[in-house]
């Protein structure tokens, strides 16, 4: 009666999701201060004071015309602070032109996607993937393509060159990782940026690499994230401002399309074309305002970080396998049973919950999510030891 | 390089956003004060008041957690005032569980094609149309089929059942009518109904209406706007907040589905489910809260009523051939000259921009949109005098 692929999609859909559902539910029954949920990226932590002051300043302003249509591109004023945001982070020159506001990062990497691909297309994710990817590739007629990562869930070139064919048309990259936590280091990018060129010449064809960054902000222990713009000839980047400015309610990022790849002005045309006709129409108004004046604020990382190591140290101790997470806010933590479904159940009996790697693409691991309260963190620790117990 | 079918596109991409941009081009070398520019339906009107108040609380407020995620469905306390609203304005009871917020009625209109078309299906719109349905089903992977209305710009039955084939699945109308004004009696709605049922008995298919109504609010003369659930089997409303609460920039709208409509649960998990894969994720945290407030503010009609008159007065006495608009804030108006583009053209000689008709699927017309300002509108008037005389 309705859309049948989808119909038949709804069964597997977000595990994520179905989980922040589990939770609420369970948080219903034991009170939400003895459930332990791990489950969603939805920070706990407020936006910084600059933006909340920027949101009152505008929302009391008496200036006329804030709410109105603007070009479907948003306002070059915003566009500009992006612009001069990249500059002052990578040095990289990214003319204002070039920015297309989005209704956060789903919406540029959907916009992104259906830009670039034909029907049929391949596109080419790493494990572990944001498990919403496959969706956007979908809806855009694409086709999800996975390529391996190798023990520091850092992308396999030889994997990478094994999955590419003459029908790979994009690549999508996530650095810092949801759901690993890993910082892609520059030389891999470079390796990759190899790879692509030699398809590109054997197949005679265009492969563009999207780059989803939202937690590009959210990084430990002075790592730094290289710049895509400095190691692919053809990146597209996909940004948010839900993690950085702790917005994911409000849905505003955006798309910078490098000026490095040929013909860039008609890709730029088709990404605001596609903004207005897949509904978008444009970023909300108000928070571009927002992002105008306080692009630069940040959320406080040492807060994180704190919470990382609280999290990693326990779990490290009770006996659990999980890399150290450089960016981001999620621990990718391998299932002492071979069945992660058996040791999330397993965990629900706890109070915890967290989500299966195959939600991630990849079996046998869990993510949980550290952005909640240190109060919920620490509250937990007992009861991962004793889930621990009944393993190690 | 890039999408094929988009990059074609692009050419005979929007006629109206082309004139926005014309607009601007035109006011740098003129002045803003001596463009007249009737192309865009981009209210000059403030937000009202209520509106105003409740953006500055929510923006003051110390409440924690507001511009977190939150279900993609919205706030359940906003969906409850969307239900209400529907209860207090028709008297029809639709649960809140099936109303979805949407990033505008842009957006509610995708979500909704994608969730109820399967490749290759026909939607059928009525001309004049706007033309952003087009895209919007094109996207959707579906056909777009024209039918007539008669020389009151209200949908032919005839006409209607002459383009229904088993492959129809939706038919959008649009009440209060962009361009033509036209607000759909009763008993229009009730022999298109009887059409659809025909059809449905024939083929043994589904036909759905979605019913576009961001100019619901926005009628004169005390003209009462039919509520579609009475009128049809099988409806599903899309409504905005652009209009009637003049925040076209901000993006806030919502899916209501009709609780006759048979597995309606499923429907309902499939838009759901399409607003989050599709990137919207939620409608703007922000504006949701505003609409749990102010959902039953309110511009000021008689404005709109005014600027109606002065211009619809205007150009029945310059000889021009128009209705008067039941709703919405455009005049749809008849070409002096068979090719409209050239009476365009000739407009713009005097500063003075409309929409030609094919924009709208049908040739031999031109959009003016009265929700500029009355000085503007008040400083035409000499000007179309003039341009009429080369005509008439």
């Amino acid at each position: 009666m309705f859309n049948e692929k989808i119909t038949q999609s709804l069964s597997k859909s977000s595990f994520i999701r179905a989980m922040f559902e589990e939770g609420n539910r369970l948080k219903a029954i034991y009170g939400e201060e003895n459930v332990f949920d791990f489950s969603i990226g939805n920070p706990e932590m407020e936006p910084p004071a600059k933006v909340k002051e920027c949101l009152k300043k505008i929302a009391c302003s008496e200036e006329k015309g804030m709410h109105k249509y603007m070009s479907n591109a948003g306002y070059d004023a915003t566009r500009k602070a992006v612009s001069e945001s990249i500059k002052k982070d990578y040095g990289y020159d990214v003319p204002f032109s070039n920015i297309i506001m989005s209704v956060g990062a789903a919406a540029g990497l959907f916009v992104t996607l259906k830009s670039v691909l034909n029907p049929g297309d391949e596109v080419v994710v790493f494990k572990p993937y944001f498990a919403e990817y496959g969706f956007y590739v979908m809806h855009a007629q694409g086709v999800l393509v996975e390529a391996d990562c190798d023990e520091f869930f850092l992308p396999d070139i030889d994997s990478f060159k094994s999955v590419i064919t003459a029908k790979t048309k994009a690549v999508i990259i996530n650095t810092p990782n949801n759901p690993s936590g890993a910082v892609y280091p520059k030389e891999v990018l470079l390796a990759l940026n190899d790879a692509i060129r030699q398809a590109e010449r054997k197949y005679n064809s265009d492969i563009f690499v999207i780059s989803d960054e939202p937690y590009v902000k959210i990084v430990y222990d002075d790592i730094t994230v290289p710049c895509v713009f400095d190691c692919f000839d053809k990146a597209i980047i996909v940004n948010s401002y839900s993690k950085s400015l702790a917005l994911p309610g409000e849905r505003i990022g955006y798309i910078a399309i490098d000026p490095k790849i040929p013909d860039y002005q008609l890709l730029v045309n088709i990404c605001i074309f596609n903004t207005r006709t897949l509904g978008y129409v444009n970023a909300p108004a108000i928070m571009q305002k927002v992002i105008q004046y306080a692009y630069d604020a940040k959320v406080d990382i040492d807060d994180y970080r704190e919470r990382r190591d609280i999290l990693y140290n326990h779990m490290v101790k009770c006996g659990f396998s999980v890399k150290k997470p450089q960016g981001a806010f999620y621990l990718f933590v391998k299932s002492p049973v071979e069945d992660e479904m058996e040791f999330v159940e397993k965990a629900k009996e706890y109070n915890i919950l967290v989500v299966p790697g195959r939600g991630f693409g990849m079996k046998g691991y869990v993510r949980m999510c550290f952005c909640i309260s240190k109060k919920t963190i620490q509250a937990s620790l007992p009861k991962i030891t004793a889930l621990a117990r009944e393993y190690f």
